[in-house]
């Protein structure tokens, strides 16, 4: 799928490439098995209803860092491929509910956020394109009455009160057979959400206020040993090493000891590996809150000092996540470099560090976006909205490998990351089941 | 999608548009309605494996003319559109068999149709890119030991002799456990395929040794009928009307006073249409074997006395359908005007008549293209390779309707052309369980 706007790919720029080449040949090679790997994995154990994965590309290892189950860049996607996005919804929907016709879906509490708007806007189009009559459910108090938010894309967003009668939501006049959660619950399970008679997906128990990073990536590693044994590969190249620790308040400086111990030990297991492959980057960490963020409470550790030597303003960082929480538990995960750059062709363009983000919905991948920010390095956390950030959607489907062409031309390196996004996108298969299982903490 | 070599669709250019304005503006209003009807007709009779549909659009009428099971055009498709085609087979084969992983391919005879060899060899990487194995089994007699062909594009094809053990086919070394028919077995169900422990799709059943197109066209008859109820639209708009005479003999002469009286017929009820709409054009109608074609035996009318003034070349032609076969039954169908025209931008080209063809596997629509011809006029048969012939494909998925364009804006008439190619689409799933449910001819 070609965009004239978009004629490249960023560059990959590392001395270390051999192992990654070695795993994209690999994954060329073994394509037919890895997908038929995953064909019985999925059809164990149903893969989320939709799903973002961030990834870093580091040359020698290609590892995601962060999975999203209520996606919310579906407005960065190329337009090239909304009817990839219409076939995934339509079979998700399918295998909900094979008669399913009236959605509602329910946002984040934003109402002024423009940019998360039109997301929800694009989203709400793609279900229309689908074939399913959607309307906007809000479950913000605020919310009382409809309200039309004209966004800067041109289009308008109706957002509605959604209301509850026994054991089904609706909003006036629409009933809904489903209701798609697009809200990580950060602030906590809403009542009306509860007990329903209607599926909700994702399950609430997904959501933040439930969730923790460290139990998706103790899965992903069981996934990543999995993979990596069917196909006779070092699950590091997939699988950022990390470490949890319990309580952490940062203000009060509790918990600091165990952090500080954690951050050690994984730098010393990430240096070891390193020295294995033969990598000369320095290791380094990252620090973030254990149940979910926008960004915030992220941290890039090089060296233990860092953590035992904060200030007050990195620690008031630290404790603040979204919606004021403060930050309880961390992950402490192996930092992976991001050797792809972007550089716009304008003369004097800036050199911009980026990641890439792929989109899933249901089992199949539909696209994704870089990251590209000129005012971050290659350490650290990219997601970090401003004027130097921006996102560029990806030129290529990421489920067209080409045998004919090498293992790391674009259509291959677009493959690989789908392949690595649909590891995580496994591991969030499986944390719902063991969510659903548990009972509500 | 867009596609920068071919910037345009067709020009549409009829003064008796209205109907159909009307039609396509029914469409894209009751889009989520329509889906929903689809969506549940397919649940309750599971579509085709694959399947391609002739359109013709009249500007008044837009309406099916011929539907293939075994569609050979893959390579016509726009390359942008792959990812759709790869999800639309892994889709299908994992309703087929979750755990499916090597498929064999069975094609046609032809070994030096390089044309055809390009649609296998394409379908085959599509496959691959769906991530199951596959190989290409031939049921050739000829065929004796595998043969590489070099294919104009550059592609390779092997092809292989398809062998049974028991009651398991396979090629060497290699066990499928689906078998992919990609031969419209005109020649006759061969013994190999029958009573095979692997399932074989689509089933033999539905090859032209056992199909009727006149059955096909009474099921889709019905669709249209359900459809246009639900819909509440006149059946005709894309409905062809039609009949059929059983036994003909072209050379002998036999059966010819029952086409005749046929053709008066159904000119007669063409002509009482034409009135109702006010359309001025001369009616015609379209003589075909009743048992598939190549393109062959096709034959315009526009009068009775062409058919009993038939002279012996005419005659001839009329009976040599593929394969030699002597053509037995006939189809007399109403002939729809096609009023698309596509002309290349370059000076003094010629008006080039247009007719969609639209893919779809399992029920999703995955692209298609124009068959344009520069040789032949808007009441004949286009499906006539040759210097003047060409495919142009579609530039728009036929799944992305947009709402806020006219409903005849281009997303909006390719969406049209999805919907009535469903209808034939769920007229060949009808079909095909009430061939499953027969005793074999």
């Amino acid at each position: 799928m070609p965009d004239a706007r978009h004629p490249s790919v960023p560059n990959l720029t590392t001395a270390h490439s051999a192992p990654l080449l070695r795993f994209e040949k690999l994954l060329l090679e073994k394509a037919p098995q890895i997908e038929g790997w995953f064909r019985r994995e999925f059809h164990k154990t149903p893969a989320p209803f939709y799903c973002s994965v961030d990834l870093r590309n580091a040359g020698y290892k290609l590892a995601v860092v962060d999975t999203n189950l209520f996606p919310a860049g579906f407005n960065n996607l190329n337009p090239s491929f909304e009817p990839l996005a219409v076939h995934a919804l339509q079979s998700a929907f399918e295998k909900l509910m094979p008669s399913a016709c009236n959605v509602v879906l329910v946002p984040e509490n934003h109402t002024r956020n423009l940019y998360y708007l039109e997301a929800v806007a694009t989203l709400r189009d793609l279900i229309t394109k689908a074939g399913y009559a959607v309307r906007i459910g809000s479950i913000n108090p605020a919310v009382t009455e409809p309200q039309e938010i004209a966004l800067p894309s041109g289009k308008n967003l109706r957002l509605e009160p959604l209301k509850r009668e026994d054991d089904r939501v609706y909003v006036e006049g629409f009933k809904p057979c489903v209701v798609l959660l697009h809200n990580d619950l950060s602030g906590g399970r809403p009542a009306i959400l509860e007990g329903l008679k209607q599926p909700v997906v994702p399950h609430p128990k997904l959501g933040w206020s439930d969730r923790l990073k460290s139990q998706h990536f103790a899965i992903y590693q069981e996934v990543c040993e999995d993979f990596a044994e069917q196909f006779g590969i070092d699950p590091w190249l997939v699988n950022p090493l990390f470490r949890n620790c319990g309580e952490i308040n940062f203000l009060k400086r509790e918990g600091e000891e165990c952090l500080a111990a954690n951050v050690e030990l994984l730098l010393e297991d990430i240096k070891t590996k390193y020295a294995e492959y033969g990598v000369t980057d320095e290791p380094f960490v990252i620090v973030k809150a254990d149940a979910g963020t926008y960004g915030m409470g992220v941290m890039t550790v090089k060296s233990v000092d860092e953590i035992r030597n904060m200030n007050r303003d990195a620690r008031k960082k630290m404790a603040s996540a979204k919606e004021g929480n403060e930050v309880s538990g961390a992950i402490i995960q192996e930092g992976v470099y991001t050797f792809e750059h972007w550089q716009d062709e304008t003369e004097g363009a800036p050199l911009m560090t980026a990641e890439p983000v792929v989109y899933m919905i249901d089992h199949y991948v539909v696209g994704g976006f870089y990251r590209v920010h000129a005012g971050r390095s290659n350490t650290e956390n990219l997601n970090a909205p401003g004027a130097q950030f921006r996102q560029l959607a990806f030129n290529n489907a990421c489920n067209c490998p080409e045998p004919s062409q090498a293992p790391d031309a674009a259509p291959n390196r677009f493959y690989a990351y789908g392949v690595v996004a649909r590891l995580a996108l496994l591991a969030a298969a499986r944390e719902t089941v063991a969510a659903m299982a548990s009972d509500a903490r």
